[in-house]
């Protein structure tokens, strides 16, 4: 089978596509062994020494290029995307990438008449404005961002390009994903990870909103896992909507903090500097940290089962066990 | 000023321009009366001896076209779409006018700069799926017609391009409109008016559901003071969320046979054949048909008092008076 991931050469597409290559068995529903692996970003990403991959250059936002990009594709991943902050300060650009982006990816799946199987990373910023204190699965979207309208159009149109038969789609709305490796990105929630993973590797961090600012997170591990998940379900396991919210956990940053105390020490967990920052703090305060997500559950997606396994988790993948 | 209506060709954005061109007062907000009225339709509209009515062939699926349209309104209502089996049978169709057609629109209207006013003609087609009892205004949209889904997509716009600044945008989500004036069209919803129009112009028609089939209905007279309602409020009526449920009357298919009985007689009620077809039964059977629309009622927009007032006001609007 070939699968295509789009943001392949961003943290969570490297992680999948090497997932992907480790994996001994197509997901369910699919009869052949990965024959092919094409990883495609907007510079082409990083070679993975597989014979089976193959990273390519393809702006998601012409037509053509993504039309060519997955002509016989039988599965694609598609996680590209311009992250909240850039989409919010960018406007065309994230509409270009965000909506047409995906738009010219479900026409180029559509033209090619196979109903290949799309799993779409959407994210919970789908929600906002005036919220229930916790999320259901039927809490209405009124997302207060741009990226976050262009994730739930992204949503209705996977949905009906689903219904009407010219793809298997499935939409999953990502909790913001901590530990990330690397660099802190354009998102407001990059802070998250930076006060875990710059502490670990001997950094300060300054983290931009107060201790009991709560979250909903999950980590690198299970939203690969998740994405695995997503890719081998039956299609009759989403009824009739494609979207679902993926569990994940509940924690403050306070929580975060101890917990960082707690596996590596007072002298790392020192290293934090607490600046409330005025901006960042609107933002996030914005954002819903209190799920539940029944709907996911139900369909064997799993949340981390406590932020220490996340921590430990990032220190076993990115640093080698190694904390300094 | 200078208003655009899109659509203007159709039943409501005739009876739309005769209201604008029939009022004293502009809408709340703008300071100047009306100078120019621009009524836009893929065909130029009739035109209605008036001498600040224009009409223009627009096709709004044409980006330039659109600019050129709305290049110095002060206000547009936008109610150009093809009906819901119309988008369902043709997909690609839908998809540039309902979806595309809303972009075009948006982004012209971004590109003047004068952050003009719209107001949206969305529709209770973005519910579907399974839905509680009660539509209330914070149930989720899952549409499961591509109509619906254009419709969800462009209120999410709406809503991010008003939030942007770049426009003060306004959705309003329709009932059913009955009585239509005309002919049938490819809504699967015409036999609505049908069934009232008809027998009251002396001919038979069919009434494809059973008596017990509830429907959410407004008239032609309301929903034309719902627009000319919404133009005139103030942003803030709308708070973080640009969309609103227009209240509406929920009535069964039996009880309006009924009423047109009590209004017109039992000669002309005989007039409806009842022969349920399984397929629009099963479309409209999907629709939801109880609503609580508080915030919309809140807002002042207001649903008929009776099915019996829908009735009378067709008779006076449409027929003179006379009933055949």
């Amino acid at each position: 089978m070939k699968i295509v991931i789009t943001g392949a050469g961003g943290f969570l597409g490297r992680k999948l596509s090497l997932a992907l290559l480790g994996r001994q068995t197509p997901p369910a529903g699919f009869d052949h062994p990965l024959a092919e692996l094409v990883g495609a970003d907007l510079m082409p990403p990083p070679d993975l020494r597989d014979p089976r991959f193959h990273p390519v250059a393809c702006d998601i936002g012409d037509g053509q290029a993504v039309r060519e990009l997955v002509a016989d594709a039988d599965l694609v991943f598609h996680l590209a995307a311009i992250v909240s902050a850039d989409a919010e300060a960018d406007f065309d650009r994230g509409m270009r990438v965000n909506l047409d982006g995906t738009r010219n990816l479900l026409e180029a799946l559509r033209a090619g008449g196979r109903r290949p199987r799309l799993v779409f990373a959407s994210s919970v910023a789908v929600y906002g404005g005036n919220l229930p204190e916790t999320i259901t699965d039927t809490t209405h979207l009124t997302p207060q961002t741009s990226y976050g309208a262009q994730k739930a159009a992204g949503e209705l149109l996977v949905n009906d390009y689903s219904r009407k038969g010219y793809i298997d789609g499935r939409s999953l709305r990502l909790p913001t994903i901590v530990v990330r490796a690397g660099e802190p990105n354009l998102a407001a929630s990059t802070f998250a990870s930076s006060i875990i993973r710059e502490p670990l590797a001997g950094e300060e961090a300054v983290c931009p909103v107060t201790p009991d600012t709560a979250m909903y997170l999950l980590s690198p591990r299970r939203v690969i896992a998740a994405f695995l998940h997503a890719a081998g379900l039956p299609a009759s396991a989403f009824g009739g909507w494609r979207s679902v919210v993926l569990p994940g956990l509940t924690v403050t940053v306070g929580e975060m903090v101890e917990t960082l105390r707690r596996v590596a020490g007072d002298k790392v967990a020192a290293r934090v500097r607490w600046e409330p920052e005025a901006r960042i703090q609107a933002i996030v305060a914005g954002w819903p940290a209190r799920f539940a997500p029944e709907r996911g559950l139900s369909m064997g997606f799993a949340a981390d089962t406590s932020f220490e396994e996340i921590v430990r988790a990032h220190i076993e993948d990115e640093l080698g066990g190694r904390i300094a």
